[in-house]
């Protein structure tokens, strides 16, 4: 398993805290072995590092409560949403407490006319979309796992359309956080755009909850397009795909989202779902707009693959055409695991500009190859950010050892190349060696700077982000 | 004039770097009392406050120098790009050093195939725009005048365009900043998104040279549209202007511009460019994208235009008419100036979310009238955001006091509509009393505590955003 620090713990205050608010949650405190695991986090290669226990919380004077309480006794605090994080950010690595959010979901204000929703954090982004449904407005940002939007706003997540309605940076007007002296904050006001102070909503988002704890959100909205095309073409090479990618983008075409499936992972959904696809890297298009508006569009990007050897276009507006030609995406991560029945899937999260796309894929393709590693591959290619689908055996150390270094190495090539370590999934515990690697000292110095200013005694979500241990 | 507070002066210490510096910058070292007070500020009604000597740097190295040299003898260190800063951004409260950035302007890469390009904080965005021309590409954030891209980036500007491209905010993927201890800071590799550790760019975006002195951007490009149309509808009313606005944003059409200019100013453009436009509110939109779509967009918001009772809906896509449809938002600051001739034009900044929009905008203009004051409206009215234009005589302590009454009324207005009192001018002195209003003390906590943290003495622009005066 990869290594992972276990920092020193306040058993005592850790007592009190849990004598002090056992009886004040009753039913809503938990301390069993299992749910206590589960917080921990069950998503990744990492040892599972138990939080002492759960609280299931329902409203921000609560959170206030148990915060005020964890303060005082000097115990750690970690926020959980959905249990989707991908890099150990809900890992206790000093003990504490876990703080659930997910039945803190209530959709408090849909305000259709300025297109934005008031939210709890625990609201998941299936939720919101379906209780939008009727307004004929939807959130856009997709991360693929059903995750809270707390959870998403933490981690700073995005998915497959941010090259067209951006990341939760882009999407997310202001919300309200809990700090670590239990006092809260309100970052920005309602209004669709403000130069009022430091940007605290940008500061909150992508901090993995360790300088404040989201109670509320206020998300723009977008209007659900009139009409949906689907595209899909295949190519000769990841270098043919990439440079398509870059034409398609620079024309103007209004992509709402390209993705590229590399040949192995076609071949796997081949397999997977009896399909006959040409075992070529496959890029996968959708248009948002007019019905006559993106049929145009999917013909153009036709009209470009072409000029990059693009073969067996195929496009269409009819939702059941559309499921079916995206079939190879949907079932990506089901068919790569598929590839190797009992494996475990870790995915790394490199973004480079796209430019380097083409070299990047490729590099990392035959490194995987060399390593004999089974790693499929899917990419949010629009933005430069591509998923290899590790398969490892977890109990084999020598695998481990190898899939470690072959993340090393890739995220050193990433950096190489003016990109980063991460796109979406945040740095957490997986990630934190290579975040300075990435940013240089001086940068994690004014993390650290802010870090200690907000959580003088370092009890929001300690050991996280290669931030300094201390308190 | 109003109210500013002069900072105590470390008088010893600001003559101790004066003496280092001035014999190490030569020539481009100016202590010529109109060249200092031109690097107070031109721009408001605020008091003149003079830096003690402007110092132009040419190279990040330079500015480590002289922020060293500051940083040992305690000495303010303000940051000045083109003077055009509305709210006593660059006005020295206690004094100290003016670095101009005006000769720091090269454009350091255009990355095309990424679409985004590296440059020195001196770059104004006409010059960059200009420099793209060959590239097909173009920096769409465009605030009006003629400013530097780092005096942009520090106060989080944006303008006419944002609703369809986004302010500063959107578009800066990274920068280098120098810190008050002399270090450099990279914010963000140039991936085109990131989750990698704290948002150190949107700290460092809006934060008014009070955190870190930008010596490099790295900015988001887009694709020239192959074409625009220009379309203007008047309306009887504000209210019915504001629904159509909304309608036309909720029913998806994308909107490059859509500017309101309110009656008094439409009677003010006709009288100065000798015009003959009915005298109510209108609105401006502009469309970018294929010749026939965004004819289809204009011809479409003409339709909705005349749900709302609108009238002489004009559009089209060819430049010369495009820019007489344009001319009455174009005239509109010369034309509202020549409304009291020898007037100084003071604008507010406001913003609010959309379904308040008509509100705001019919109470703004009635208290105007209310109070004699003559004060034209233009807005961008996509994004909630609307300038009233108070023509003053700057030599009257009465007509000042009563402006300043209407500004904090209409300030107050805006909070309460969950709206800003600053939608893109920033902070500076002018608006430091509301800030703390619109956000809660916690907040501002917050705030200080980040400022104390990386500018432990208060040498970057004490004084400003409400902060705290220690050090």
């Amino acid at each position: 398993m990869a290594k992972i620090i276990d920092l020193p713990r306040n058993e005592a205050g850790i007592e009190a805290a849990l004598a002090e608010l056992g009886p004040r949650f009753g039913t809503r405190f938990n301390t069993g072995q299992a749910l206590r695991a589960q917080h921990g986090h069950t998503t990744t290669w990492l040892r599972n590092q138990a939080p002492d226990a759960v609280i299931f919380v329902h409203s921000t004077e609560e959170v206030q409560e148990i915060v005020r309480a964890c303060s005082r006794h000097r115990v750690p605090v970690i926020a959980f949403g959905a249990g989707s994080s991908l890099e150990g950010h809900l890992n206790a690595s000093a003990g504490g407490i876990s703080i659930d959010f997910s039945q803190m979901n209530r959709i408090l204000k849909v305000n259709a006319e300025d297109m934005d929703v008031v939210i709890e954090p625990g609201v998941t982004r299936k939720a919101l979309n379906s209780h939008l449904r009727d307004t004929g407005l939807f959130f856009p940002v997709d991360p693929g796992a059903d995750a809270t939007l707390g959870g998403m706003a933490a981690t700073g997540a995005s998915g497959t359309n941010a090259v067209r309605y951006g990341t939760m940076k882009e999407n997310i007007l202001g919300l309200k956080a809990v700090l670590p002296s239990g006092e809260v904050i309100k970052t920005a006001a309602r209004a669709r755009k403000t130069s009022a102070g430091y940007d605290l909503t940008h500061l909150m988002v992508g901090s993995e909850g360790t300088l404040g704890l989201i109670t509320e959100l206020t998300l723009r909205l977008r209007g659900i397009p009139a009409a949906i095309s689907a595209a899909t073409c295949s190519f000769e090479t990841v270098e043919a795909a990439c440079q398509c990618v870059i034409a398609t983008i620079q024309y103007g075409l209004p992509v709402a989202r390209i993705e590229l499936v590399d040949a192995l992972m076609v071949g796997a959904v081949n397999r997977y779902a009896k399909l006959n696809l040409p075992e070529t890297p496959l890029l996968l298009l959708e248009f948002h707009g007019t019905e006559t508006g993106v049929s145009e569009d999917a013909a153009t990007f036709g009209e470009i693959a072409a000029e990059f050897g693009g073969t067996g276009f195929a496009a269409t507006t009819r939702e059941e055409e559309r499921n079916k030609l995206w079939q190879a995406r949907h079932d990506a991560y089901w068919a790569g695991l598929a590839l190797r029945p009992g494996a475990k899937g870790i995915s790394t999260d490199i973004c480079v500009p796209v430019s380097r796309l083409a070299e990047a894929l490729t590099r990392a393709e035959a490194r995987a190859a060399e390593l004999n590693m089974i790693a499929p591959v899917v990419g949010h290619v629009g933005d430069g950010n591509f998923h290899v689908l590790m398969l490892i055996d977890t109990d084999n150390p020598a695998e481990i050892e190898l899939a470690e270094a072959y993340v090393a190495w890739l995220n050193e090539m990433a950096i190489e190349m003016e990109g980063t370590c991460t796109g979406e999934h945040g740095i957490g515990q997986g990630k934190a060696a290579y975040l300075v690697r990435e940013l240089g000292p001086e940068a994690m110095d004014v993390m650290a700077t802010i870090k200690r200013g907000i959580d003088p005694q370092n009890i929001f979500n300690p050991g996280k982000m290669g931030l300094p241990n201390y308190g």
